[in-house]
Order: C-alpha cells, then sequence, then structure tokens
C-alpha cells in the first residue's frame, strides 16, 4: 500500500536568488521529491507556497500520509488558516517532516510550544551528524556519523521540547553542537525536525541526508491506530453508581 | 530565598454556583493560598481573571516565580495577549502548575501544541491516584497512592505530549485511566499539569493535593540557569575560515 | 524480506498444570507462534528451556530478528551463560519481547537495571488497557482500549526505568493501574514489555493481544543501523595537535 | 537538614603515577569533596577501594544519601557483593553520581543494563560541553556553555539508555560529540552520570565541573518519597469477586 508523500517548499529563493537556483533549478523541492520518487511504494507529489491555499487544500492534506516542510524567508506568508489546518490534520495522524529553517516556520513552532529559537551562522562551515539512537528506523542505512563539508552552523540552545527520540547530533567545526533529528509524537501524528539544508548549498544530493529523509518518510508515516473518542462520556464503563 | 507564588483562578464558579462557594467561599484560589501560605518559603498571592490585564500585567509576571492556573468556564474570556506574555515568561524560566479543567487553558494548550482533549464525566466516582515516579520531588510525602472518594473524571486517551516525567496515573471506578501528574520542560521554565480539582468538589482541602501542590512549586521554581543567546554569531568559537 | 521470529517459552506449566495444559495443550509457545505464522512476512520458530542451551544456541540467536521470551516459575533455571548471550545479542540489534510474568525474568532485569518488581493478585479480575500513544506502530489496529475479562492483576509501582516509550496502561477491577506495553531501546535493539497472559487463561488467543504481540515484532525487528567502533580511536577526526 | 555526601575513588593512579598524585596529592575525592563542604547543607566524606568491603560496609551506604564514583583502572576489583548492596541502595532511593572513567564501573552498567561503552582518546584537546536543558536545576549558576582546555575525548555512540533528562552535551576539537550530563530514574533513586574528568588533569579543580557536582548532588538527593509494598495482594482494594 502506497504512501502519500508532500513535499512542500516555500519555493522564494529560487525565484530571486541565482545561487539557490543553480544548485536547485526545480526548486529544492524536486530535488527531495526527486529522490524519493525512485524509493518503492511512495508516491510523491509536490506543494509550494504561492499556490492557492500555500498549495495544501484540505482536499490535499486529507491525502497526505507525510508532509514535507521546507521554509525560511517566507514563514509570515503562511496563512494562519493554512497553520491551523496543518495542525489539526498533524494530530489526526499525519507525519510532518519539518527540515532546517523550518525550526521557525508556524506550524512547527505551533507543535512545539517553544520559540524553537537557536544560533546560527553562515560561514560554511564542516558539519559532522552523529548518530545517538543507532535502533531507531531513522538511522537505518547510515554510519556511524556522516559529513557535510559545508553547512550554516545552527547551535544549541534549540529552544524546543526534549524529543521522544534523540536520534542525531551535530557537530560543528565553529564550536558548537546541535540536536539535529529530534521525534516527537503529537496527537496521533508523528513528528520528525531534521537540520541539514541550507538553500544555497548542495544537501538535498547528498545521500545520506536523502537516506535520512526517506527513512523519516516512513518512520512518520500514520499507523491504523485507534479512533478516540473525547469529551462527555456520562456513562461509565463500569456499573458505578452517580452520587450523591 | 522566598519564591514568590501567585495562584490564578478565573473566580466565575463561585460568583455564581452556590455549591462552589458553598466549598470556596472566597474562591478556590484562597484554598490553595492559604495553605501554601503556611510552607516555608513561600510568598503566596493571587490574582483572577477579571482583574485589569487578567490579574497578570508584566509587573506581576517578571516578579513570579510559580504561577498555579486554575479556569474552566471562561477559558475563551482569557485575552491572547494575556497567554503571550503568559507564554513568553514561562519559555523564560517561570515554573506553571495548570489545575485540573486547566487542561484547555489558553495557556496550557499553547506550551502543549496539542489539543489537550480527553474524555470527562461527572457522576462522583472514585479516584485512585498512584505514584509512577517514586523518586520525583513531587511524590515527596505521599503513600503510595492516595484517594478522592468523589471526583469528576478524566479519562484518556489525554492529547498531550508524552510528559518529560510522568509522576502520578489516576484509577477511575467508572473504568478509565489517566495521566494525572505531568511534568514538562519548556524553554527556560517548568510546567506541571495536575489533575484533581473539580470545582463542586472539596478536593483543594485534601492534604495529599495540596501536599502535592507544594511539592510541585519547588520543582516548577526557576533555577539561575544560563543566560542564552540567540540568532545571528557570525564569530566562530573556534578558528575556521569562511568558505567560499 | 521475511523476519525471524523465535518464540521462547520455558514450557513448565504446560507439562505439571492440567489447568494450563488444558488451555495450551502445545504449550503458550505455540498459541503465539500459530498466530504469527499466519501474518505476511515473518518466519516464526520456537525454542523452549529444557532444550540445550536453553533453545538458544548463538547459531539460534544470531539469526533470530525477534525474540519473545515467556517465563515464570522457571526463571532461576535458564543459565547466567544464556542471559549473557541474550544480553549482547540484544544490545547488537535483536528484539526483544518479554511478556507478562517475563517481568522477573532474568534478562529483562539485567536490561533494565532494577528489581521489575510489582504488585500482583489472581482472582481473575477485568483488566482494561487503554492506548496512551496512539500513533505508536504497537497501537495499530486496536481500538481506544481493549479488555480482558479475566486476567491475573500487575499493579504499579512497577519498578522499571520510564519506558522510551508508554503505549499502554492498564485498569484493574480491584483498583490498581500498570504500565502495560513499555518501548526501550537498548544498545542497537529494541525491547517491548507486554503485560498480558497469564498462564491459566487464554489470554494469547485474544485478538487484540494477539494484534499488539505482531504490531510489537515489527517495532522489535532490527534496522540496518550504524556498525559502531569503540574504544580506543588515537587519531581525531579532525586536525588536532595533541597536548602537551 | 543536612545532606549525607560520600566522594568513592578507587584511588589507585594516585599512588603508582606522579602526574596523578601532583595534581591531586591527596587523592580526587579529596579534590572534590573539599569543594562540596565548603557547600551549606552537605555533610560530606568519603570512601575507597581498598578500604574494607571496598569503604562501603552497609553501616555507610543506609546513612549515605549520595554517593559520588570515581573508578577507571580497578573496576574488577570491586567486589560483585559491593555491588549488589549498591545496586539495592540507589534502587531504594540514594543518589548516585558517576563520574566519567566510571561509565565502566561495574555499578553504571548494572543501573544501565548495556555495555555503556564509547570512544576515547587522549590527546589533551579542548572539551566545550553546552546545556542543553537550561531549567534543569544541574544547569544552575552554569554559562550557556563551559570549556575544558584540555580533556579526554570520550565520543558517541555511547552504549546507554536514552537519558530521561540530557542536561549537557560536550563538543570535542577532534569531531566528537558526548552526551556528557545524564540524568536517570532508577528505583526510587537518581542516577547522573557527567563525563569529565580524566585523573592526569585538574578537571575536578575547574569551577563550573565544581558546581555541576554539587547541583547533581542535590538533584539526586532522596526525596521522602511512598514506601513500596510488592509482591503479592490477595485482597484487591475494590470489592470484586473472584472469578470463576
Amino acid at each position: 500500500m502506497s504512501k502519500a508523500i508532500r513535499v512542500w517548499n516555500e519555493y522564494r529563493h529560487e525565484k530571486t536568488h541565482k545561487e539557490v537556483s543553480d544548485i536547485y533549478p526545480d526548486g529544492l523541492h524536486e530535488a527531495i521529491a526527486t529522490y524519493l520518487r525512485e524509493q518503492p511504494g511512495l508516491q510523491v507529489r509536490t506543494a509550494t507556497l504561492d499556490e492557492p491555499q500555500n498549495g495544501l487544500p484540505d482536499s490535499v492534506l486529507s491525502e497526505t500520509d507525510v508532509l514535507i516542510w521546507w521554509g525560511h524567508m517566507a514563514h509570515a506568508d503562511v496563512a494562519e488558516e493554512t497553520v491551523d489546518r496543518l495542525q489539526k490534520r498533524v494530530l489526526e495522524g499525519m507525519g510532518l517532516i519539518c527540515l532546517h529553517s523550518a525550526h521557525f516556520s508556524k506550524i512547527f513552532r505551533r507543535l512545539m510550544g517553544t520559540t524553537c529559537n537557536l544560533k546560527w551562522r553562515e560561514i560554511g562551515e564542516k558539519e559532522r551528524i552523529w548518530v545517538i539512537e543507532p535502533g531507531h528506523p531513522i538511522a537505518a542505512g547510515l554510519g556511524q556519523y556522516f559529513e557535510l563539508e559545508h553547512e550554516e552552523m545552527y547551535g544549541e540552545r534549540f529552544d524546543i521540547p526534549a524529543p521522544d527520540t534523540l536520534v542525531f547530533v551535530s557537530w560543528f567545526a565553529g564550536g558548537e553542537i546541535f540536536r539535529s533529528g529530534c521525534c516527537y509524537y503529537r496527537g496521533d501524528g508523528k513528528v520528525f525536525y531534521f537540520r541539514p539544508g541550507h538553500e544555497t548549498l548542495p544537501t538535498y544530493y547528498d545521500p545520506n541526508v536523502r537516506r535520512a529523509i526517506a527513512n523519516a518518510v516512513r518512520w512518520a508515516a500514520p499507523v491504523d491506530g485507534p479512533k478516540h473518542t473525547f469529551g462527555h462520556h456520562p456513562q461509565p464503563i463500569e456499573d458505578v453508581k452517580p452520587w450523591p
């Protein structure tokens, strides 16, 4: 049974910054989607910010198993109404994978409840991503660590809730560390934050980054879990006399 | 060094429901505050919804170490602006203790990122609260469990993030269970959700409930932790040459 | 690619207690194995205590993806040497599912580091198992809760480390609650403790119990994660001058 | 009410390695104990491996609130019987702080259930310890990070259970990262693993290291939590008829 994946990109840098479009001529969503399309059992489409309803009408969301999110310069342009629907859909079971600068996306901050702030620096320093939880499915097929020769630095304190499972921690040449792969259960859904992916760098062509994203997609896919009932349940399951 | 505690109550039921004011003639905030005032090292004041700025201007928040929150029928009347300031203050280090129906308060839902929905039933059934993490300071002075002869039932699925530490789980006569004592680190602050306390019942006079709240106040108090810097840190700590 | 499952049973009660063999004439391992054999992608065998090397020579362990463990009256008869090899194999990636009275098995206690003690009572009372983390794969196909009309009671305090993910919590008619579905990452492996399954009751024919076990098998299966190197790494990855 | 602290040291390097005794002439336990003695509310004594019963007879353990442990070359010389008593006492509530090479101590491995293996390198490279959970009491009084100009490197994969709370993560000049401050609830007790402290380096004179240890002592001290009953509880709390 094929999983429906949607790769969302704000798709602005690519239109205005030649250094970005040189690397991602069809948008970085296509670089990610192209790789995922080669993986078995995934049906992959894309969506972008400037489409109607930010590319994510309910008709799309309701049939999406896992949504991948990349945004950076235009977080503010995502409609509150879109964020409301996204949050609702994640809590109903849709997986969400937030990449890199999506730490500051409205949907990630909404789901985390914290500022999601961090330190950053853009000098193209080396990042080494260490696997901390080797039995986790997101670590499948990876080595003890993998390196990105040039990346933007993100450093702690990363103002997030402690992840339910911490899979990756990054070392940066400039002296910082960062929790780079963070798994969360939220509602019936699952969220994965994955750090790498500055828009001026070919990070989304890196085979380890791609593998981690593909792994995360499978981990984040909905399970056929319980349908909850919430609210007033006046009738006890057991035989109990009302009081007084 | 005394901790500044503020017990906040929406204080509406007490004015309109005789069954509530019979039990809590000065408001349930006073029932809680009176007990806490007897504890060493706490300076305890109260605040209520209908005061200016919902009783919580910045001048109050900035000098509050731990805020206790009870709300039920008037969550919607808490100003968004108040919630913004509350969230900011928690993330800066203030402790927050959300009691009972505060599971649906704006500030708790904001900090959790989930619906915080649950099942409920009001037939005055028995609740038995089991201690799950006996080494946690919130369990100090308690037995293996304590009972509330009559309480409103709250049942799982409780739509919250898994707590960083789960201290209590409740058994209900009607057949449900509930995660009743939930600790969270959020930003530089700490949040404790504590289930008991329906307004028509004398729960806040119960010695175990009171002890748990007093324990939680001490646990949630700010520590003198690091002052973070966020944002652009163009200068690496280590000597790294910019690229390209 | 088929997963190699091994259902281990101490297989003593069935030989000596008619009430047990009446329910599980081929041993309770066969009741579990029979169901799992019907599931796609699983290759299921069994092993029992009184076979040579407790049925688990290295040749068996090395080709086992997930081991299911049921033991009760004969924990002490499992050789320390077997436990050493089991622990090693779990830490190398093998999944381990400990059922019911296996809370007191040597391997579970070894992996937990705690006493794994609990309360118990055998009056055949009702157990209601609530799903707490509905997005977890072990909850797939289940309802909000499922009931076992008659079970042995296990009650908190269950002296275990807090699970990495808590999936189930049980309600018992007699007044106790219990963390019934507990997921752990340990080494490169994964461990799931699942409470139900008293030997004198037909619990392992229950469709929900069976489904949970089958789900757990898939969750606990090894991933193709990193091969670690441990110990002395005299050569830094980065160019650093030794000191002094 | 004063807390009884016991600083345990295997105290071998100091007797045989001049480079160690030059730094810690009275043993590194004394360097730690001296600082702790200056802190209010702590009653601090020491114990060493070669004393009778490894310096930790039950009469000592039973009156110890928090035990600090440093060992390295002589882990094997700690009697199994001592480890049994230590484990029992931690599970009964005593705090345990394992320093540096105590990752390989029998008691730490016993309590973790894993190999506790790691990578190491001894070229005196720089370590920078980042605070990851700033609201935790162990972070009190520290900055965003602190540095140790020269330390032994410990690198991931650190084969431990994911800590209940991760407080520190280290950056090493040679390219590795490490979970350096790990909190665990185990039984009624609490365990803190703290990485720094190679015997040939003056790490235990560092004010940040000292502050972290003093903080950890207070965090790990026992709370007056519930006294459990385990085992057979034939009588249900609620009125339930035995079956069949």
